[in-house]
């Protein structure tokens, strides 16, 4: 078990998103939609709770590097199957960023499963996955299809 | 945005399990399986960090209440496809422990997939979900098909 | 230095309730009212803040005991003057909670003034004051005036 | 909700300092210096949960980026009516450290009410503001009046 | 890897001490009694430490139980050869609290070390160990010798 | 208290190891070996929270600063009489890193202890100790004897 040194990589600009899904009846997502939910705003929450898991990520996952964060963005999209989210990570520093945009990802998902689970327990959190990555020596990778 | 009061409701037993799935390549399983990767002990380190997050839960997910935790058992079993994560957590509280065993299981497969991003980028965290939940006002609940 | 022993008292049901004001400009509070602010929604991360440093409280409060919280509520509400924020915490354990309650207000008023202070930086926190408390050994406490 | 991107500014030498005062009565202000505090050493550990704080901020306030600090000072200092904290932060870096010294202030505030609750539960948290914010894009400020 | 089911045993009271010791030169301990060490009051700071590890022990140490501690308290008593720390940790739980009462010295020597290592870095840390255990099914333990 | 300000000292590379050992009977050390722990594998769960561990110092040390850490390495070996612990942590920092090696060896050997505590009270945690550190004003440093 060991956090790899990265000591000798150069610090550069590097930019991870990803995404994930939380599929759902239309009735909860109507829910979401008429702000029906009685712990509050789904949206806001899941957008801030991924904000903060990328913050914590090399805490949740135990051989990431502790990375100095320059921004984060993380939207939270209802549509008729359910919520789609996204985050964008951004650093200047010598390892990429794709473990936090996972990790705020699956943070916002979990938030808008824990804030729903009332009305409907049978949810499911699908296809969490890198879509972009940029900077650093493995360059600009975009996923497939 | 409110932590709902659950002050009222009895402490009893519950239990929840809940899985997903990180899909990845043949090659990528049998690395796995060779113990052929530089982080080291994929499957250990998986397991360990669902645990851990299991009891981060509160501080990851917004308004979930903080719970005296009394049992944690995380696994990790690679097959043809990929590697199958399970988590169940028990306690003797107010309210139920879903969403410690959703929590589980994602920081599970978020730190497979960090130990094995260097090896391919594309793998995918599929289908988090509820399995089972036992205890509370709401009783036993068993996830369809 | 000590976290002084509280295991022969009884667990009873507990509730603080606490308050805080962030004072600013009218244009200010306007900017808030219209949505007109870089970070979002001024409002609901302010919310969000407070409930989740009412369970890190004893990360905060060196000597402040580990509470099971059993529901946190957080308002903030824009006046003429600034945004004044409540927090109402409960619990049934063998201490109180204005802790967690006055810990509440606090990340709640930070947050206001993160995500404003690019707006107007001489912002102050005010009054940041225990309102009332119920149950234990010392009973019903109302601030007085 | 966003971490707004900084990754575009340099890093450069920043200092902030704050200031916020606990208000008690002078009964309690003797005890303070008289030493006679169930739970220990006030000061002592009001300053050392300052300190602490400010490392925490990016935890505490969802929307505040990570940042290296280089130095953290925290003061208490007892006077006639109640005790006034200061605390300084510096860091090398892209963002200001305006908010780390505004939470060291908070939780050693929080800490000295703590301390003291038990004595006197009408204690208020007043004033805290930024005193003084040096480098970066918007120069010098100092506080008015 | 799993934190193992303890749901099924009563809640008993139960106090664990244990104890360690930071070696070092007669002027380092001279050094701690004169105050003459630039960042602070090293005793103070090392029982604070002590007590706030004893409340993060189940974040450190992965299969520990979250358990709600009901009293700490962290000693550090400069003798001839350096510093001996104890700490005796209390609750009313399900499992016992020895880990916890080892966190808290480890906590409180480290920090001992740090406050100290500018003017000596071949400090020790010795012996830490548990001196006595009592509540629950194994009863009362006292170290040998 | 004060964390000291270091922001004038250039980043360099540098590099810090510690050790510890955990003293046990040979029963429990063959019980290691077989693998017959009900909580699991302890060598990879101390090596893998002595990683983590590395990561929060800043959090349980009061007065360290916050350290980008660029690599981290955690062994455990056991031998005839325990486990011995080392943890090699690099950075390319203003300030050293052996506070973040010693809290690696320190939360590795505690973990030791907690998968063993059932087996055997009497473990004890000994010499915890710097044995080498490199780079920053003060070079070359390494242990005597």
């Amino acid at each position: 078990m060991k956090m790899i040194d990265v000591g000798e990589k150069p610090k550069t600009e590097r930019v991870a998103t990803a995404r994930g899904f939380v599929t759902m009846s239309a009735a909860t997502v109507r829910r979401i939609r008429a702000g029906d939910v009685e712990k509050g705003d789904v949206l806001a929450a899941a957008r801030l709770a991924g904000v903060m898991a990328a913050k914590k990520t090399p805490d949740l996952v135990p051989l990431c590097h502790p990375i100095a964060l320059s921004g984060v963005d993380v939207t939270a999209d209802p549509g008729p199957r359910g919520v789609a989210v996204t985050a964008t990570v951004r650093t200047v520093d010598r390892t990429g960023v794709e473990m936090e945009a996972l990790a705020a990802v699956s943070a916002a998902c979990l938030t808008i499963y824990d804030m729903l689970k009332r009305y409907e327990k049978g949810m499911s959190i699908q296809a969490i996955e890198l879509m972009e990555k940029k900077g650093g020596r493995s360059g600009h990778w975009v996923r497939d299809g």
